[in-house]
């Protein structure tokens, strides 16, 4: 580990998500981890234990080294100018949890925190697929949906950090319920886990439908994921085709309502859910075309950087606090 | 006329509308105009005859006086950072007209152009319903349905010039045929013209519903204006608030879906049919309020402004350029 002994500034990322944290190392100006450790949350895991895990993998990370400034991604509703925690809505005890200035008294070194999809934007921005667009919104389809602004080169958050939630927009206002409480939100109709939900009702009550996804999971219909779905569309199976056409209508009728209401250059795609492709993307691709006016001009993206899109993201933070000091 | 001799700058506001035009004279810092104009197109106007209107309305402003810096709305896509018009949906010849520079060598003086809703926006967060908002978005809900953005204190226009299009972004994709193609766009939902031709197709095929808008327009249906919709309203005719209800829920639903994606602090509204009392604000504050996750926060408020935002957001950019310079 001789690079540790050079001069630059030394980054700290930070990935604080539901169910999975992760912390990499990095020399300011590089583009190749120093080192890099992920872990599953144990069961039952809180804040505590949550900072307990991120705590050793840092040490880990770190050894004897010390970093210059810190970026976090965290999965739930942050306080970016403060980098206070609000709350985690998969995780207990994270309410009004001050993590930057935590982080920043036990390590010594500046640190910056936003929520997921706001840093998720700002890593494929910088490092990923958003490259050279100045304005550009990040689009996560996973477990569930949601999103984040670069506008004019930064980060927007919106007046009290809640810009992005796209997830929640509704799309089909006589679409099925959604949990948030409203019909047809662009996540009921196109996140993972939803999909799955729609797939299994209707293979319950149509048992002459879906026989390539029952062929998939050998009959057990809890085992049906959006990446079964995929994997049967691909194969020829007309409902798994079906599905994923619907999902791929909703998150291009979102794109285009959102391309009239705010003209950015580019969308991102990042997820699970984005890898189930062409029977998605096509739809995607199409109708956010037909919905956004015609001098509307716009780009859909895959995201470049994965699962690592966070961790990039809190690399940026990181490097904005150098640059600032 | 003795102001004019002071030494603060003079500003020339002048407001290109599809069917009127305004120009106003102002000291930089003041409140009221020193001289107002204001008049109708001729029928058949085109480019040439807007220009030459407006040049008589600025001649009979400035008399022998020199302004400083000229703001301009425009009704219809402006290149902002060019001043120059690309065209005009409701006048010909308007095509690739470099207005800021003509009239910045015409009278000798720095000027700015942008399109009405934008204006419109500045207008209202300088000097109206906005002031202190520094995120905010103006609807105008008359003829059409647009909006403008006012993002961190500064316009914001899109990459290409085109943000706050909420007109066309779909409400309810299985609502009725808009001209744009498309199926229930906001402005097929909430627009006078498309509220009134809404209620003459109903009173047509329902002999026994309406009778209260009926007797407003002594059945003469194509009399039947989104006005007389609201006064019907007023006086309990049920298919008149059933159709301020749709108008309403309509724009609540377009509201809500733009706060959770952008988060501004307001949402400044003005054009006719916002003269439309309580049968249509109700539905419009409720539903935005049911439409946004609970943790998004916003006000939906009237413009202060009226007729008149284009004319001082063009005052907004008359001061801009005197403060550049």
């Amino acid at each position: 580990m001789s690079t540790l002994e050079s001069t630059a500034p030394l980054l700290l990322a930070l990935d604080f998500g539901g169910t999975k944290h992760a912390a990499a190392l990095l020399k300011a100006g590089e583009k190749q981890w120093l080192a890099h450790r992920r872990t599953l949350s144990p069961p039952g895991a809180n804040a505590q234990t949550d900072l307990e895990v991120m705590r050793s993998l840092i040490h880990e990370l770190l050894q004897d080294a010390q970093p210059t400034a810190i970026g976090v991604s965290f999965g739930g509703p942050v306080d970016a100018s403060t980098g206070g925690v609000r709350l985690s809505h998969h995780v207990p005890g994270w309410e009004n949890i001050p993590l930057a200035s935590l982080l920043s008294k036990e390590f010594g070194a500046a640190a910056s925190v936003d929520n997921d999809a706001n840093v998720a934007a700002l890593g494929e921005y910088r490092f990923g697929a958003g490259q050279g667009y100045d304005s550009l919104m990040y689009i996560t389809i996973s477990t569930g949906v949601g999103g984040g602004w670069i506008l004019n080169g930064y980060p927007w958050r919106g007046a009290e950090g809640m810009a992005g939630e796209i997830g929640h927009t509704v799309i089909d206002p006589n679409g099925p319920l959604c949990l948030c409480g409203k019909r047809g939100c662009l996540e009921r109709l196109t996140s993972g886990p939803y999909m799955a939900q729609q797939v299994r009702e209707t293979l319950q009550h149509s048992p002459d439908r879906g026989q390539g996804i029952r062929d998939l999971v050998g009959n057990d219909l809890e085992a049906v994921t959006a990446q079964i779905i995929s994997q049967a569309a691909t194969q020829g199976d007309e409902l798994a085709r079906e599905t994923l056409e619907t999902a791929g209508w909703a998150l291009g009728v979102g794109i285009g309502n959102t391309a009239n209401l705010i003209n950015p250059q580019r969308f991102v795609l990042g997820g699970g859910v984005t890898k189930a492709g062409e029977h998605f993307w096509e739809p995607v691709h199409r109708v956010a075309r037909e919905t956004a006016l015609p001098e509307v001009n716009f780009e859909v993206v895959p995201a470049a950087l994965g699962d690592e899109a966070p961790l990039w993201g809190a690399v940026a933070l990181a490097s904005d606090l150098v640059a600032r000091s």
